[in-house]
């Protein structure tokens, strides 16, 4: 494995790549890696002659009081991992390096962020799109893999991909859980012990809202009370959402058909859990 | 020549290019074709295995009085020319292929824009970044060539490449004139005869101001004042700026050094044109 720190380097060993013929597999991570980001190499090696991990912390998508400079980091272990997954280019810039120049373009969201997380995280999605149009450009990937933990990120994606033309495919890739079904994520770190174990009730609530559908259930209100109603009764975070939409337009609906998400978001002490199914009815 | 007219075979086409080894050299134009454009082509040769030269009138970057409709067209001698001047793709989207759903991300310039033609075109450059943007993730050129006449253009899509890190290189290329001076344009056919004699004052005032600069003389409103009146002795159309910038940052300056553009425009009776000089001092 080759670590890479300048977005010039970088692009120039893409370009090479490219050049050669050979296809790249991207998978961009904040780092502090997990099972869940090494389940997104495992299926970025199934397609792809080259794999490219990013690990890049982006300011732009942390608000004013949000958690930039404590977001956890380990960058020796986080090399470790890469290499054991099969990471072939692991591309670790600065944020120096990688906003150089005073910004020229801003780049805004205008779609399927007025809902869920993006409520509460104003410019967040413009952050993400920024770095992501910047990333693809300076790898080049033929695919670009995202978790579907985050399932406003890959909408918001999908959207920037489709409106501007990016050549890639993305690919969506389950969430993993832990045993309990616990949806793994870095931020599980903050949770003290009681909330670990609390915190399976999210998806346990998810998996009742499913039950619910599967049985016949149409009403969505009343499938949303359920979930509030099993996770009020199951642990002390406080809910932030919790929603049932299409997807990936993540627009309200009335009538239970197509793709749909259900999604919650909880508080706990120190740390602000999210998770999501997506049901194809 | 290959004419293609949808980005998904375009896209596909390039791609494949790309695989095979081959340097794309791209010359986008909204037709209506002249030798400035065919200058593009001969010089994008020079340097790539193939030449993709684009032809769309971009509706996002006409304010709503602008000729968006009234822009000249004419396809087919189009074709004719670009097949002479060596183009080996001709990709002529229409807009409803370009702009296929709902918007999702509005790309917004933040830097020289609020001068030269950027002052009366509000939102402007906001569409030619973003169909740049789109053009050059359909397109993968390697080199993208741009003429000089609008030099803010250049100046603006300098920021794009370099903001988000678009894997290819830009290059400019001198204005083609007249025996006259005036500089090539397809707004030119607005011009009644009398104002196309007149026109020519456009240069040759740029090239007066380049005089007094290479004499010696540092001031710069001096200089801003003679363009000025040359061009009042001269021709009868409505001044609508002179500037002396630096280049591209096209910001104000009060000494006279490095990279700097003296850029008029001018309204005459249908027609609005602009010319400018890039001096190194």
């Amino acid at each position: 494995m080759i670590t890479i720190t300048t977005k010039q380097e970088m692009q120039q060993l893409a370009k090479q790549h490219k050049t050669d013929g050979n296809s790249i597999g991207f998978v961009p991570t904040m780092g502090y890696l997990h099972v869940g980001h090494l389940k997104l190499v495992k299926e970025a090696k199934k397609n792809n002659d080259i794999i490219i991990m990013s690990i890049f912390v982006n300011p732009l998508q942390f608000g004013p009081g949000e958690d930039y400079k404590a977001y956890p980091r380990d960058p020796e272990r986080d090399k470790q991992l890469a290499e054991e997954a099969g990471v072939d280019i692991l591309f670790m810039p600065s944020p120096g390096n990688m906003y150089q120049n005073e910004k020229s373009i801003r780049m805004t969201v205008l779609r399927r962020t007025d809902t869920l997380c993006g409520v509460n995280r104003p410019g967040h999605f413009d952050g993400v799109v920024t770095v992501l149009s910047k990333l693809f450009n300076i790898i080049m990937p033929d695919r670009a893999y995202f978790g579907l933990k985050d399932a406003q990120q890959f909408a918001v994606v999908s959207g920037l991909v489709e409106d501007l033309d990016f050549p890639l495919e993305l690919i969506p890739v389950e969430t993993v859980r832990e045993a309990s079904g616990l949806a793994v994520s870095s931020r599980n770190v903050y949770l003290n012990e009681k909330e670990r174990i609390q915190a399976s009730a999210l998806y346990k609530s998810l998996q009742k809202a499913k039950e619910l559908i599967n049985s016949g259930i149409q009403d969505i209100e009343a499938i949303i009370c359920e979930v509030k109603d099993y996770m009020k009764a199951n642990m002390e975070g406080d809910i932030d959402y919790v929603e049932l939409l299409s997807f990936p337009e993540l627009e309200q609906i009335t009538v239970l058909k197509g793709k749909v998400i259900i999604a919650v978001a909880v508080k706990f002490s120190k740390a602000r859990l999210i998770d999501n199914i997506i049901i194809d009815i």
